[in-house]
């Protein structure tokens, strides 16, 4: 039989009554004839409540016992939807990390997966029973010790499963219902779509859009996995929610097919830094060493072997910026005259596929900013993106007349 | 170097706190010189919450669901107690069931431990681990799914580790500080005592004494471990709690060790029963089906065919004793003129492995409760135990006279 893969994050499995209805929602594949594989998370806030534990008891904590704690929410959840189904007559059992086996690498609390044999349970499905519950977000370390996989980590656990049983599709259950072409709250002409291509759903994921993770769309990109995101809170039809999949599915397609934002972000500059080959590994690997995301980076034209230098970075890691920045001047690493950050600006950017093949997406976007009296201080571009960092007071401004020019109401 | 097990049950490590303090007990025997198996329960509450959830999702669940969802509790404390001891720079890990493993049979929520290889514990001991955390109540079948030891199930868990690795002692640490003579809260003068026997602490176990259950005194008499009894709330001198051990290593011993009671008996009589061979198995098969446990047991002198015949139970199984023989009686197995139960009754009894050689011991128990004016219903003997039914009113005031009467508050 087909198999299909369902996801439950922990709003979804929140309590016993949002168990039993995620299981009516298995029930009703299994009726299809699906064989199901069901992810679950923890309860939600149970998670939480066992990292708040560990963190209480070892401020650095040994990573094997964290996962062993921490792993233990989903695998009362898995044994709760196994019951539950069985209530419903749906042959059900439930497994843990450790024995399916799901085997992970040893790199405990971000652990990789590395295989998924499926022998066990496909026996099982060749036995009658209809639904494998696996308990999400862990594993088994070659040595034997259980490993999670870190944030997003039953996002990831499913798609590798849809991978490892080929499955039809793997459905991510979660409280939105669907992916938007821009965030509701700010637009409302924001608009579900039905089909988004992996690459721009990547893009999407990697500007705060929170989803899926990153990792599970990368994941399902190279196993050419479709993912349906859809709400577990709604009665569904067949095509609810947001088909993420490969470009070749999607048959047409807006220019633009999101407009994602972040809101809080910082633009740093380095000014009058002494210029010389190698100047920015001596800049930025302390800042990587340090923890530091750095976004986007743009350096003027060098005179007089001294130049500008400007990165961005997330508001709360500006302290640990300037004072990685601080030690490299102290140690002579680099030279610059002043620092100058500037935490009052957002991220805003404009994501599609259809600016591969069409040209004007960036004169268009920089054209309306204009219009709206929006001043762009920082601009950075990909094949599938282009964003600008702007004063943050226009932010919601910004993401209005993007939505509005690129016509992001209207269906593609 | 010399093995010490350290069971802490649900109160002991009830939040982080109590586990600290727990952890501290561990560093004096580990500065000691063992090396040290903790078992530990599951914060206190925590089961009785995902029993209350397995219930309500199904009320006859799939036992194999409920241990995957039940043993999660003890997975917790044994992280959060292994990170504990390693912030006290003490080398420790935690355990699951299925990681050492504790082979069990496939008996669900009630399952036997059928072995305890040492070696993967004993390979760590011998790279310089001190503690092994180990989850109590769990195990793993033959199928590889989890399995849990059923009630008392932490206590048998630490007799099985001390048996399996030849532990020099075991120790309980519970919310009480030791084995009394009676209960405190009934005879104040009720002493602890330094030592007791395996076979008197089955008695008294099995007589509703709460601290020990009667399936880990067995195992520890089996093989002879010597188990500790002593309160996890108190500073703790080396020779602290109650010691229950062999006879032979107790050198003096009061005939009476100690006085139990079982406040809620009922006394049920079937009035003129028709006598003929095979009669008791067809009472007491009927009554053993239904689930009641027969207790005491008295046959009169059968006339003219007819007897009567006397048994005691808990309170709380009366009715499915009377609806069992009633079944009995209308398919023709047994015929009997009436039914009496007597459910204000309780059971007061002796015990002491000094009467094995002492006679006399009955004489002076009845001869105490005459004086006191109770009258005796029933008399049931063992080899170290006598027990006695009474009216209820008068269940306090038997302990006491009895406790005076074997001088039981001074030292044997």
């Amino acid at each position: 039989m087909p198999v299909l893969v369902m996801k439950f994050g922990g709003t979804s499995v929140a309590n016993l009554d949002r168990i039993r209805r995620a299981a009516k929602r298995v029930g009703v594949e299994v009726a299809k004839g699906y064989d199901v594989i069901v992810i679950v998370s923890a309860m939600s806030g149970k998670t939480n409540e066992l990292v708040g534990w560990v963190n209480e008891t070892s401020p650095l904590y040994d990573a094997r016992e964290y996962d062993a704690v921490v792993s233990s929410g989903e695998n009362v959840t898995a044994g709760l939807m196994a019951l539950t189904l069985q209530e419903m007559d749906i042959p059900a059992r439930s497994w843990q990390g450790w024995q399916v086996p799901l085997k992970t690498n040893s790199a405990h609390s971000a652990a990789r997966i590395e295989e998924i044999p499926p022998e066990n349970i496909n026996a099982k499905f060749a036995e009658g029973m209809r639904v494998a519950v696996v308990a999400g977000f862990q594993g088994i370390s070659p040595e034997g010790r259980i490993t999670t996989l870190g944030r997003g980590g039953s996002d990831t656990t499913a798609v590798a499963f849809a991978a490892a049983f080929e499955a039809e599709r793997c459905d991510i259950y979660t409280d939105v219902d669907g992916i938007y072409t821009t965030d509701p709250r700010i637009a409302t002409k924001a608009r579900k779509l039905d089909k988004i291509a992996f690459e721009e759903m990547l893009e999407l994921a990697s500007l705060g859009a929170k989803v899926l993770q990153t990792r599970s769309v990368e994941l399902a990109m190279r196993y050419n996995v479709k993912l349906r995101v859809l709400s577990s809170f709604e009665e569904q039809s067949d095509d609810a929610g947001t088909l993420v999949c490969s470009e070749e599915e999607i048959m047409e397609s807006n220019v633009v097919n999101g407009i994602a934002y972040s809101r809080d972000e910082a633009k740093m500059t380095l000014i009058s830094i002494a210029d010389r080959p190698g100047i920015a590994a001596a800049i930025f690997g302390p800042l990587s060493e340090a923890g530091v995301n750095v976004d986007m980076i743009i350096q003027n034209i060098s005179e007089e072997g001294r130049t500008d230098m400007t990165f961005s970075c997330p508001t709360d890691q500006v302290a640990r910026a300037e004072k990685a920045l601080q030690s490299a001047q102290d140690s002579g690493e680099i030279d610059y005259r002043e620092l100058v950050a500037d935490t009052n600006v957002s991220k805003v950017s404009a994501v599609g596929i259809g600016m591969r093949s069409q040209s004007g997406v960036a004169a268009q976007m920089f054209k309306t900013l204009s219009n709206e009296g929006v001043n762009i201080k920082v601009i950075a571009t990909s094949e599938i993106k282009i964003s600008v960092l702007i004063d943050r007071k226009y932010m919601e401004l910004a993401v209005q007349a993007l939505h509005d020019a690129f016509e992001l109401d209207k269906a593609g």
